[in-house]
């Protein structure tokens, strides 16, 4: 039986720098990254011949290839959502390589606020949350927004109310997440926000959806990255230690509603859950084998839920585990996020916590985890979602 | 070395009834098909495990698999494009089942135009194209779309145009394209056109966009289909013939402006020509070898340009191959879209064009091609475009 573990390994990545107002068009962003991760990889334009998009993304690959240089693709899919999408990307690029439907597959992600307010007016800016819906709510949404849960924060505020509610979590536990992260992003030239912060600072900042303060809540920033995947066999050549994908897995359902799957239990497999099953499995490993995380991170408590639903730790001991220090670099027993995240780096929808896996992989992180061997990487851990272990 | 060649394989077709207005959402025409295609397969909603969809449909598949009673997904991922998208959809879930990421997955495309233009004004209904655009047009659309290309009878009639002008092509062969494929959907019974239709007819219908008359352009039609991908192995087991997927690829350029690649010469190996390469390599097989072809046909000289591009005949032969009956069903060497096509069954962006092949291959075709073993079904032949090879 075909699988993808250890089938394709990222060899290249390549970013813009990261700013609340870039000023340039996500085309340009896009291409920025894409160019700078050909370089890295040591190929040329013409070397390409995949691209990976979340579905959300305002570059096609038309444009892109077009701008690029790249003279004609093979393979060119989308995923699904945005935090949902992250490492799906992956998976789809090492199907392709796996089955040899391309050789040398981008995946990138490319964001400008600015810009999508203009284009696509009501998802950035523009009034308050209520003010930007639009006349007729599709899907699940019309389930829960007549209700005010309407942004992510809001819609989150209530399953981590809940994690609160049953195991005792608290917002200090939150914090100290928050505070973990931006430790790791003063360190980090690229990082948005490296101005030190406490867990003071963290508990006297402003409520954005209770339990969610300010300081709980992921960056809006400008920025594009981008990686390049190519075949285990090619990636012995690679001028970069390559960080093979030992494994990589999506799931969605059976709880599906986007972020608000008020109703999932959290010991049933679904998620986050679901997606670790499936990676452990086919890599052969379990948690403790693991060096480095990278969680999506849109706000500080999912890196609570995620630790749990990645077997780090049992359910509900999320806050005390994180409490004792262990997602801290360098003594921490599993080093989190250690490029600050969304919460401090920068959010490119998650795709940056890629780069930073390859990176531990490398052993070029400017909070490097010593003889980091596996690195886990993960989309959000609600519906849409999907996670890669990354070796060396 | 891994490839697609015969992995997966078609188990179940589903659709709705086709219409010029079906009074029914998107979401319930997508969920209609898929549950006819589920239980075409022998199988129920909880074996499914994968989705494909356009990456321009409206339904999501959280929605979807809600509404359907899907447990969960393990794989999910989207195709740029229109008819772009077709048959990569098939690549994709083919890809996803020879790397044991899925099991059975769905592949489906819904349309309701009157819905669409209430949640996305501006694609369909409202006015003169002109009125249509955005105020800012986005890629290379730039380029095109102030010398009044906009809609693609207007993009696509100048390289028809050029057709004619390079090889003597004539509008009676695009007519003999109309005139055959109108034919063939007189003995459909989901045929939205079925009344016959003449050459003179043809020659006297109202032009739409030089050299395009009103009988040369699709219909706009409201409905879904939607297809299972299962392994070769399961297949075995499936309640009809299944239909292999012997070889499937994608491509997109060297020339990357959609529909409009004016600057492509016909000898270059770009879209149809590109994908007709990589299918007939993987499959080891010859244009002589298929028994029945389904081309996109947005327009009917598509059909006379895919006859070129996928060797059927050379450059600038196929109004002759047209003229002397080798489209038509019984006797012509190769039948064309025996359903009717995008022309006389229904436009459901060339879905319906993976389901007649499925049906030749089962022997089911209200036109149906004695011994059918081998059947090509196509993507719209310019960037970006796919192709799969069906066999019994």
């Amino acid at each position: 039986m075909t699988t993808l573990r250890d089938r394709a390994a990222i060899i290249g990545i390549g970013q813009t720098a990261f700013s609340k107002q870039s000023g340039i068009t996500e085309h340009r962003a896009a291409c920025e990254a894409i160019r700078a991760a050909i370089d890295d990889a040591g190929l040329a334009p013409k070397d390409i011949d995949g691209f990976v998009r979340y579905d959300i993304e305002s570059n096609t690959e038309l444009a892109l290839i077009y701008s690029l240089g790249i003279p004609h693709l093979r393979f060119f899919a989308g995923v699904t959502s945005g935090g949902g999408a992250v490492c799906g990307t992956l998976v789809l690029a090492a199907m392709a390589i796996a089955t040899g439907q391309a050789r040398n597959v981008v995946c990138f992600r490319a964001r400008n606020r600015g810009k999508r307010s203009i284009s696509t007016p009501g998802k950035f800016g523009g009034g308050r949350p209520w003010e930007r819906q639009p006349q007729q709510v599709a899907d699940f949404y019309q389930y829960h927004t007549p209700f005010g849960l309407i942004t992510p924060a809001q819609e989150m505020a209530l399953i981590y109310h809940r994690h609160m509610h049953e195991y005792g979590t608290t917002t200090e536990h939150f914090g100290q997440v928050a505070v973990a992260q931006r430790t790791h992003a003063e360190r980090n030239p690229n990082a948005v926000m490296r101005q030190p912060i406490t867990l003071s600072d963290h508990q006297s900042s402003r409520w954005i959806a209770e339990p969610l303060r300010m300081l709980d809540c992921c960056l809006e920033t400008d920025g594009a990255c981008a990686v390049v995947v190519t075949s285990r066999e090619r990636a012995r050549d690679a001028q970069h230690t390559p960080a093979y994908i030992l494994a990589g897995a999506q799931a969605e359902g059976p709880i599906h509603i986007q972020l608000s799957d008020y109703f999932t239990h959290r010991n049933e497999e679904t998620g986050g859950r679901s997606v670790a099953k499936q990676i452990y499995e086919m890599a052969e490993v379990s948690p403790r084998d693991i060096n480095a995380a990278m969680f999506y991170d849109h706000f500080s408590p999912a890196v609570l839920t995620s630790l749990e639903d990645y077997g780090f730790c049992k359910p509900g001991e999320s806050g005390p585990f994180v409490a004792a220090g262990n997602i801290q670099w360098p003594h921490g027993r599993l080093p989190v996020n250690t490029h600050g995240g969304s919460l401090s780096e920068a959010f490119i929808h998650g795709f940056n916590h890629i780069l930073e896996g390859v990176r531990q992989i490398r052993g070029t992180s400017t909070c490097q985890v010593e003889n980091a061997e596996l690195v886990l990487v993960t989309s959000s851990n609600t519906d849409p979602t999907g996670a890669v272990l990354l070796r060396r």
